[in-house]
């Protein structure tokens, strides 16, 4: 069983994972050299059997589980670093504290195509992907032990995506993490102060002043936010108020799936394929958070090395003014929009 | 003037230098490509117009400034995020705030010897980089405009070191970052509850329990701490309580030194060189945090990616044991105490 251990200074809980089983002498040198593309992908149609049975899968009538004829399919990850089981036991070593790491890690193969890179995928797959997203959430929010699922999306090695088969991931978890409890904090303070949601703000503000805008429809905007951590960090946001992934409407889904797929073909032909990160970020599935917070996707792509700086101090140095980076894909858009009216 | 800009969700700010004048599609794959080797490297004897001039060097004596004949040199740092100016300028737009970046950045050239990687470096050596350390960090102390100051090592290029030879390098800047609001924020909560200080305990607890330590001297010791983040991350803390770098004794400087070198050799020889990033962690220069502020050094390996969890979550997966990282880093110790004595 995975372990959660606490840091007993700052209280952040950190997952302890072996499940690879990796001696510490793995990681020296020759171990470090990137791995050959595997002759035997487990996420390719024909090859169910190398994953564990599937959670889900959308596939054409009269064709088996755990078998081809999908076109999206969720498996649970053989490497879990959380768990399902009943309760958590505590272990305690002197002011030491221990926790059976308890949750769900799923992978949500994106494509049967091993080679469609994201970016490349059609508006109907990614329709299904979102789909995917909101089934899964929904499965995993029905269960009171868990606090928070994060839904995220690693492109390309730099970014560490271990295999190449498209995929998106799923990690539902027991506790609420660093991040969304600074934005919480940030968000019923400001709701103290000055009333209403500070996303609903940002996301209003960003859009009046243009600058840094990437592209809107109806239901979302895409931005580079004002204060961005890296080079092409954007987010979509809903423009619709609404503090949960799970809140999404079956008439936004295609504004939400649009707004992926735009931004991914924008980055990808304006830089080249670069590596990425996106995650989801929603509310908490327990406490009352509605007011307050306001669901979004935040992309950042892989251009820099996080160093000594950014880990010792939390802070992060952005080389690209987002105003830059915002008119630099806002052209991308542009053009692929000339260029598929010119088609 | 690079600018600091405050996320209004959760108030944290980015430093925004576009000082290196990237433009946006230097950033596609081309660009990304490794960077060959500089025939001519700024840091090298004979040098040192490249820089801008030196505010501190140990050198020869009968040797000019900005001259050979040093065997430690400091300069500011030519691609700056902060810099120091009489008073910062607050820019809003709306509801966004914008502040001139105050601060310093400083290069410490850890070695004349271009090759001379730090873990080679001999002891006497590794003290003269301490004492820069001090002597900087002492200086910036004295500028009341500033309020923290960060030191740190960043070790091969995935680490991301940008120039081979072996440097230090030094943040002053205006505000107190991240990660040491959290850690000051447990310390007084901790002080508040218990008593005492928590890095003491901590670091008394690792030593009686053993199975994390590494490696110990009279003023130092050595562990991966119980709630490491990553494979091997490892902690060197003085065991005499000090809030601040700046509080280091003369006496003690010997066993500082000792401990980082025989840290970084157990690395290097037990994972064939890996790269990595360590920072000294400080007490924000301004306030009393004297009781409850422990100063220690951090050390992460750059051996795994931090991908979509992570930054989305700001939690980590650890997949080798603390125990393990530590059995495996104390055998190295041991291996190279045995050789020493041998010859």
């Amino acid at each position: 069983m995975p372990q959660l251990r606490q840091d007993l200074i700052t209280g952040r809980w950190v997952a302890v994972a072996t499940e690879r089983a990796r001696r510490p002498d793995s990681f020296s040198q020759a171990a470090r050299e990137p791995v050959p593309a595997r002759d035997v992908c487990p996420f390719c149609p024909g090859h169910e059997q190398m994953t564990p049975p599937e959670v889900l899968s959308y596939r054409a009538p009269g064709t088996e589980p755990d078998g081809p004829g999908w076109w999206v399919r969720v498996v649970p990850n053989l490497y879990a670093a959380f768990r399902l089981q009943p309760e958590g036991q505590d272990v305690r070593e002197g002011r030491f504290l221990q926790r059976d790491s308890i949750g769900a890690c799923e992978v949500l193969i994106s494509s049967p195509d091993h080679r469609a890179a994201f970016p490349q995928l059609d508006r109907h797959q990614v329709e299904e992907i979102v789909q995917s997203y909101l089934d899964r959430f929904r499965a995993h929010q029905a269960n009171p032990a868990l606090e928070y699922v994060s839904i995220l999306y690693n492109h390309g090695r730099p970014a560490g995506a271990s295999l190449e088969h498209p995929h998106s991931q799923l990690y539902a978890i027991s506790l609420v993490p660093p991040s969304f409890v600074a934005e919480l904090e940030g968000a019923r303070g400001y709701a103290a102060k000055e009333g209403g949601c500070v996303f609903c703000r940002t996301f209003d503000d960003e859009r009046r002043a243009g600058a840094r805008m990437v592209f809107e429809n109806e239901g979302f905007t895409v931005f580079c936010p004002y204060a961005a951590r890296t080079p092409f960090e954007t987010w979509i946001a809903p423009r619709r108020h609404a503090a949960s992934l799970g809140d999404l409407l079956p008439a936004e889904k295609a504004d939400f799936a649009q707004a992926i797929q735009v931004t991914l073909r924008a980055l990808a032909q304006g830089l080249n394929d670069p590596p990425f990160n996106y995650f989801i970020h929603s509310a908490p599935l327990r406490g009352d958070h509605e007011a307050v917070y306001h669901w979004h996707l935040e992309l950042i792509p892989k251009l820099s090395t996080a160093a000594g700086f950014e880990l010792g101090t939390g802070m992060w140095i952005n080389v690209v003014k987002p105003e830059d980076s915002a008119a630099f894909l806002r052209e991308q858009v542009e053009a692929a929009v000339k260029e598929h009216s010119a088609v």
